[in-house]
């Protein structure tokens, strides 16, 4: 097992992962940028180190200044947390070179994964349903015109490097190619360095419905069931619940059976999400991979009571995992608290604390690296909390976060609180009436 | 089903029963002393009624004061927690009188397990196993001396009407029983304003272990395992685990059907804990019934995964239990966290939190009214919050509890954090190798 492993990320992830690291005797390095120098993370650390001033650029994603602390620091691992550097192949082989163990995945990993054309192309190889469009990146918008044609409008095209809803355009018909493609080509250069563009049968109403994986250095495969995450706005997730109220065992089973062979076809190791768009029919299609924990992993530790980080971390160490799939013993769900004004358009509201109270009781668990006095630093993203609640059913779970949403106060800065409460009041959530779609169509004046 | 619950408590309970009613959708009135203004219960409640000046006698044991507020807010029950007027025979009688259900035992329920003499009457005839001593209260010390000899010393003398230590004394032979007679019952009218006293044997070393009840309005009273509360300071418990360490499935099955028994015997109604010491044998006496929640029913709830206080409302509103009993699925342990300085005696500390970070994560739960900026009052008991753990096993659960206690920051005041970090350290405590006496010989110096 490893002695001490630096943390290259901030906030309530690289809380999260100090948690772990305690309860498994791990030392632990913080780093920090010097807007975070009074965080918790870097308090509750063993060690911290400061890596350079708030432009992340300069900080959480300088790869020499990560290095660097881990070696004065003497780390022999790092955890990436999400986002930053966790699905950086660069950074996975740099800490390779230098001896240091990335807990995530490999470069070649990576790599298969991120680019989206070539991660599709290894998914048809498996056998993984996708969704119906162009083999590899598109050469010109002449060839869109004809697949498209061919797999019928709506379509969509979308960034190879991308991610976030950047470099995507939805094209209705022949006449709005052109002006899509040069869009979302731009909008892609600038923000990946990238204009590669592939394009795709646009899945009308979908579901998000992700399947958490864990896969070990020997080649076994488990899932741990689904999360819906459906409830997005502009890509951004919002809520995520586990199980699915659109699942039946037949698709759980085709599903997991499906993430196991794409996750399995690239020697997957360490904890992964395969995301599928699920339609109406409850045909589903493979979206992306994400080789990483992600925000919503909570959810899934709540219904099979399995710390996801703690097993993340004993894989790395190259322990075996059993090799036996999980299913939901219970219903839970998780809201996104951001420090955004939900009644002025999610626009970010950083700022300091003033008064906070945290919800707590029975089957309510809070992730949170904010105290009353923080003061939010406009660099970096806005969530301040992870509210959870878990509870024998649907109903019951929703009642329970109305409760603790209700008794959740953040005074001095705007957060999505009040959406939350408005969201947990709407029948069609309540009914599980829900696609991606939902908040496009939601009345925000009920926030 | 209730339409409005008066809560005639304070501080963290109060704060617990507002989360149950709210999830069950039932309104709820806080009451408060001037304090206790803003105290979270009275943010969190639907409406708020002040009932008078700090000191208890005048506030929350002030039974006509609590009558008016429940009859100008038109509520139908009323929610007495812990401690105050919760096993008061007369303010259940009261509350009945004026149409108010109360939400815990009948007077004579209360009455008959409230004097501790004629609890332990009921048990026997219940064939419920007790400690061998007087029958009724001593008429003298000459009779005292005459049992002692017959039941052997060590022998220990308590107050009929006693709780919390107050009019009791251990007694080694005869020369010491004329002065710990007349200590117990000076001490005993002080306190209680009664000094009838009875005797038994002294249970050497003995296991604090009790369990919990649930009954309805039918006859059914069914049990949900047992609590070890062995980690006592001066009988008032600090520490408390389900299991208990020392429980055999054999042992759980005697004291869960003894338990039931006695509850039986008086057709109880509620939710509701016999307390039994248990020696080295595993033979258990009866100790005494607490008619009411209890402080550390939350461990109850995490390892049978159940509400507690909405199993108590619905009983309380004549919904019948399902009458099987509940067996841990996992194991809980809760830390009082107190504002005393557990360096100096467990000195009571009130004062103003300035900086508080309570802890999270999976398998986390804390119980708490206080916040950043609160004032502790010197009015009403010392403990600010509860930490519960759970987990798979109790190794984890202990771990988990050290890495809880430690991110659990409160500056401003003194805390039992220390001690409950030292504890969780000590090899006895860790092997479950404890009895009632064990902090009696606790090294306080590595606290």
């Amino acid at each position: 097992m490893f002695n001490k492993i630096l943390i290259a990320n901030r906030g309530e992830i690289a809380l999260r992962v100090i948690r772990t690291c305690r309860e498994m005797g791990i030392k632990t390095v913080a780093v920090y940028s010097t807007a975070d120098k009074e965080s918790l993370h870097v308090r509750f650390a063993d060690e911290a180190v400061c890596i350079g001033p708030p432009a992340s650029s300069q900080s959480y994603l300088n790869i020499p200044s990560l290095i660097a602390a881990a070696e004065i620091t003497n780390a022999d691992a790092i955890h990436p947390g999400y986002g930053f550097l966790s699905e950086n192949a660069e950074f996975s082989r740099i800490c390779a070179e230098n001896g240091i163990k990335f807990i995530g995945a490999s470069p070649e990993m990576i790599n298969q994964m991120g680019d989206k054309a070539t991660a599709k192309a290894t998914m048809i190889t498996a056998g993984v349903p996708v969704v119906p469009g162009s083999v590899g990146l598109l050469d010109s918008v002449e060839q869109g015109k004809k697949i498209a044609n061919e797999i019928k409008y709506p379509v969509i095209i979308k960034a190879t490097a991308g991610g976030g809803g950047r470099g995507m355009r939805i094209i209705n018909g022949d006449d709005e190619f052109q002006k899509a493609w040069d869009d979302a080509r731009t909008e892609s250069k600038a923000a990946f360095g990238n204009d590669g563009m592939y394009l795709e049968k646009y899945v009308v109403e979908p579901r998000h419905i992700e399947i958490q994986l864990v896969g070990d250095q020997f080649g076994h495969v488990c899932h741990l069931s689904e999360r819906d995450c459906s409830i997005q706005r502009r890509h951004q997730k919002l809520v995520e619940e586990a199980p699915s109220p659109f699942m039946t065992d037949d698709l759980r089973e085709r599903m997991g059976a499906a993430a196991i062979a794409g996750a399995s076809a690239i020697g997957y190791e360490g904890v992964g999400t395969i995301e599928f768009l699920v339609d109406a029919n409850r045909d589903f299609y493979f979206m992306e991979m994400n080789t990483r924990i992600q925000v919503e992993h909570p959810v899934t530790e709540e219904i099979v009571n399995y710390d996801l980080i703690k097993e993340q971390i004993k894989v790395a160490a190259g322990i075996p995992i059993s090799g036996k799939n999980y299913f939901p013993k219970m219903h839970a769900m998780e809201c996104r608290i951001n420090a955004e004004d939900p009644r002025n358009g999610f626009r970010p509201a950083p700022g300091r604390i003033t008064t906070l109270h945290i919800p707590g009781g029975h089957g309510v668990r809070v992730d949170t690296h904010v105290y009353a006095g923080y003061q939010i630093p406009p660099n970096y993203d806005s969530m301040i909390a992870k509210l959870i609640t878990v509870a024998q059913t649907r109903e019951e779970c929703i009642v329970k976060m109305k409760r603790a949403l209700s008794e959740f106060v953040v005074e001095g800065v705007k957060t999505t609180i009040p959406f939350h409460l408005a969201l947990m009041d709407s029948e069609d959530f309540k009914a599980g009436n829900f696609t991606t779609k939902f908040l496009e169509t939601f009345d925000f004046s009920v926030v």
